[in-house]
């Protein structure tokens, strides 16, 4: 299959990093799940951030992520596959860059390349010596002013987005579901709601001892998958997705609580709402707060990959409607901006 | 299946923990190994431990296992099940506390949920400052005096039996069977003695630098489960552990050696001794140092997970068949307890 | 089968240690990586160096690996396998020690062994005072003088070839294959070149911040694997390593480029090349700097794990050129050593 063409980038602003799936990367139908991906295609942000904004004296930095763009999965990726995954720096504000991410799954015993997904990051500068110093990132050169002006205007509507974000995140979180309840009518939001507690240890962190973005995005993707499997009782597999912010960083020794609930199903595809609360263990003081939530968008698949129907969900109360009625919202407006995508590259 | 209920609980003393069961994590079979589990329910136990320990001011702490009690596994889990354990503290003395946790494990796909195990861990909290100072445990409220009374005399019972096992430690461990020496006869204890060594790294620790106590079951439950599969060459699965005490902790950059060999053997069931040593690979004047022992009890299954007969155990010398003679004690108690347990139920 | 007798050794200086091989061990068709293998090889002889150079008074010390003999994989090893590895010194010079070491496979459930290895490495003792500061190494006893020499000779050999070897890594790594670019021809060098590129974390390193040898070494069979996977599109095993040189340590924090490219292919071998660089991402002074490399032999098995023959390598320029002679001597050398070794045995 064809793939688009990447622009040149010089050395230190790019970067290519690949590894075999294994069998612990995927489901038991064998299919890679997405948080696989998005934790891969972060690495390789953070790794091409850091390079780039240690290249002049100073402080020396760690490159902390703030903000994912929506992207989506384009072809599913199998155990055996080789998965590429090339970033590069594409825009340089004051404070922050952006990094493409393309990713391409190769069967390397037929020779076979698909484009499996292709996202957007942002990252901030950080101190070592000093984690909440944001240091100032060295500007990129642009093939033509064009090209740093389209950069501009994305850095303009991502600056506006994330403070858009910030009320949602203060609202209270789910309580956790309890197992051992008699089990809540099917297909309902409480039947399928889910969550995970994970303990941030040493591999999970940067060497300053913060979680790495991507870190975060699996466990979301992960309990995003068994929300969706409860819901349909089929294989699922992440379809997208949309723009995350990460608007506090979690540090080693957190508890984190990763909740995932139902919003809206649609005929083929259901969105999840993920939520990430943290909490340090032995500082009281500091309490336990929102760190990141975010939509994933799921699918359902038959034995050949093809989408199945999903079945309907029920709405009970208020705020389930109310989240209901804003996730057909959202489905609707991607919708139309997928058709208007594919008719602007006729 | 019906699940036992669980009393409610203030949110900072209790706490649920999930995770969905990966190949890794399973034998061939796809059977999740009882060492995962225990680790999981370790880790729950901690969080929950911990985060009690630091509400009060004062010095900030990590809590040590040094206790769990005997524990049974009821169902088996297998690959792509979603596991939950839910952690509860349910009696705290001057310098330790109890955690109670139970293990459900769920298919996603048919939404059959199992009650998988259920175990009580003791934890006493360590200063970060200085690990060898107990900190005092804040009190926690019961629901009515009957409950604190049960709670102090398990704490007394679980107290004396620490004492006792402290003796059996300085037993002297076995020599590492040697895979290259002409095999010993099939059905022997020396034909399935088996060993395992482990470097500890930074994955394996809390944040104090010691070894979860869940890393450690885990170790001693896989070379249970190769003693057992040497001895009877078919799928085996952990039936039970008996209670476990971890008398002296072990520091990051130790070398574990842990081995296992058969105590007993019934018509159904396999005992396995385990034993657990450490040593600093940099600090030479610490010695070789026993950590823990404990007895594992094995089954073995056919392909329908229906228990298949086991070998009989060929005894050589007074010190084997003393140890079996022990293991059948042990034995015939637990089969009189697991009878009477039932009558009281029914 | 028959494995040969190694010799007693005192305890301090013989170590074993074994695991279960799981999933993520091995390929689709279950046969255990190589790098697995060697990992594991390392790990042994870390341990047992690092502990034989503390049993002296003075700095505490870590042992760097600096060299692997050139190492053959008997027979393959597979899922569910328990891999044995028992590491021995066999010689101390004043700075460097030489482990030799054994890996049995054995499966637990037939009881059949098998030697699936043989390797000899040499470490140096580092003080984690100072890490480039190098320790003296206490002597071990020898059986009777003929040992003794034996192993000097080993220790003068080596210490030419590492001397050898110095000049070649100086060469420019080739710049890493782009997976979006045209696919080159089918079986020529550019085709299934390949690269790797690894963040180091925690769980990498030893306790004093440096990459274990082992885990290099696991990342330079990844890579070879992929490259030979490329190649022949079939299922592919390690056959042999060539001697690896360590010339400089790589540190916590670095980001690590592994690079693979075929350089002769034999009726029923290929032979690859890999390059490890690493580079520091926070301190720009360092650059990047060619930490290690070696010639992987990798070979093509049919279902029933019987050699196929590989596709001829297709030959462009004057350096493809040059290497290839060069790779068909080395195929030469070691076909009429093996030859040799055979006659010498019978």
């Amino acid at each position: 299959m064809s793939v688009p063409h990447m622009r040149e980038a010089s050395s230190s602003s790019s970067l290519q990093l690949c590894r075999v799936m294994r069998p612990d990367d995927a489901n038991i139908m064998g299919n890679v799940h997405g948080g696989i991906i998005l934790k891969m295609i972060e690495e390789a942000g953070g790794i091409v951030g850091t390079r780039h904004c240690n290249t002049l004296n100073g402080d020396r930095c760690w490159v902390a992520l703030v903000r994912v763009e929506k992207t989506e999965f384009l072809f599913p990726v199998f155990i055996g596959e080789v998965v590429h995954v090339s970033a590069e720096i594409s825009y340089t504000s004051k404070h922050s860059l952006e990094v493409q991410v393309k990713v391409v799954a190769e069967n390397i015993l037929t020779g076979m390349k698909k484009l499996a997904n292709k996202a957007a990051l942002w990252y901030v500068p950080c101190s070592l010596q000093n984690a909440d110093k944001i240091l100032e990132v060295p500007p990129i050169k642009y093939a033509d002013a064009e090209q740093e002006e389209e950069g501009r205007k994305r850095y303009e509507a991502q600056k506006i987005e994330r403070q858009g974000t910030k009320a949602r995140l203060e609202e209270a979180i789910p309580p956790p579901p309890n197992p051992e309840e008699a089990p809540k009518e099917r297909h309902t939001v409480g039947f399928s709601q889910s969550s995970l507690i994970h303990l941030v240890g040493p591999s999970d962190c940067t060497i300053d001892d913060y979680v790495y973005g991507g870190v975060t995005m699996k466990l979301m993707d992960e309990v995003a998958g068994i929300v969706a499997a409860r819901h349909c009782n089929t294989n699922i597999v992440t379809a997208s997705v949309d723009a995350i912010n990460f608007h506090r960083k979690i540090k080693k020794g957190c508890v984190v609580t990763v909740t995932g609930r139902l919003t809206f199903v649609s005929n083929k595809s259901m969105e999840i709402e993920v939520l990430v609360d943290a909490a340090s263990l032995v500082d009281k003081e500091k309490g336990r707060y929102r760190a990141v939530s975010a939509f994933f968008t799921f699918i359902s698949l038959d034995k050949d990959n093809k989408p199945l129907t999903v079945p309907p969900l029920k709405i009970e109360g208020e705020d389930e409607q109310r989240r209901s009625d804003e996730g057909k919202a959202r489905y609707v407006q991607n919708k139309a901006k997928r058709l208007a995508d594919k008719e602007r590259r006729q």
